[in-house]
């Protein structure tokens, strides 16, 4: 079991809003899209759909067996947050009284740092993949349940944005301009993939 | 307890990912709010703050204050949506093979539409009154926790949203004009509310 998916949503509440840095906005993030996955999962699953050919109930149970994965995917994530935080701190506290120890310090932080930086990256991949399909849920999937799909779409889509901008914050500290190129094109790439579904 | 409080997240994605109609959108969308809220408060209780003044140190303590007793009310708001949308259900499943008992079925129905309608109502109630705090502590607050805030405000606007689109789908079905006007200017009013914040 996951950290956080074994935690009650009380004790998870409780966790965002203690002092201690983690778990902060990035874990909040993946729940959050897990939580817009799930609702997707609910609809597409839905037997009474609209009057869909054959040809569309096959592409809703395409995008179901798609999106369903994900779930478990955001919610590892939402441990993997935390943890690639704390092992930023933890760098960050590295003694620093020699230059050898300056090294060993920096090429620590870097390290986390990037870590820290693919985290969110895999959040953002999961959460853009989810609202690329949800484009076939809300087309083909049980009207009735449109506004369920337009929160699911509203919770990736914040999932999404603040996965980016931690993305982005953590590319600040690293020094690898060639990663950080392509990390930035990627973060852009993704953010713009979803067409305006809300 | 509540409901949903005390699942696990595990047990609460499963739950919105079942094929049954609630828990749904409108759940999804008051645990998000709680995330949120829960967010800002661990923003506005970090000690280390900006260069603030004790004007801004306290304008950020109020803000906290204001903030804290929201996670609880939404909490309560996503059991409340669950079991508003299930008397709804409730209410359509009743007889109507006469004319008496359409006549009950049609009060039924109003009846449980109203309850549907104010729950979200309550819900993007507390969002916009979390959204407006939320310019204090992005304001004031600890910088290193900036995009804890901005995911917080994410989340938060992805709620209000997913509340507002709930109450106008039951403003739909309601036949007291009086009441649908009150509650869609009060809805349009309350997402005009929060200032650009992300």
């Amino acid at each position: 079991m996951n950290r956080f998916a074994g935690m009650t949503v009380s004790q998870l509440l409780a966790a965002l809003a203690s002092p201690d840095p983690t778990p902060g906005g990035g874990t909040a993030a993946a729940i959050a899209g897990a939580m817009g996955t799930s609702l997707l999962v609910m609809v597409a699953g839905l037997a009474k759909s609209r009057n869909n050919t054959d040809d569309e109930k096959a592409a809703l149970a395409r995008a179901r067996a798609a999106i369903q994965p994900l779930t478990a995917t955001l919610t590892t994530l939402a441990d993997a947050d935390t943890a690639a935080f704390d092992a930023v701190m933890a760098a960050y506290r590295l003694p620093k009284s020699t230059d050898e120890e300056k090294g060993v310090r920096t090429k620590a932080i870097q390290s986390a740092l990037r870590g820290a930086t693919e985290v969110p990256l895999e959040t953002l991949r999961a959460c853009a993949a989810a609202l690329e399909h949800a484009q076939v849920v809300a087309g083909n999937g049980n009207k009735s349940a449109d506004s369920d799909v337009g929160v699911a779409i509203g919770l990736l889509k914040a999932a999404a944005n603040g996965a980016a901008a931690n993305v982005r914050i953590n590319l600040e500290g690293l020094h690898d301009q060639s990663y950080n190129a392509a990390t930035e094109a990627e973060t852009a790439r993704l953010l713009r993939l979803p067409p305006a579904l809300g």
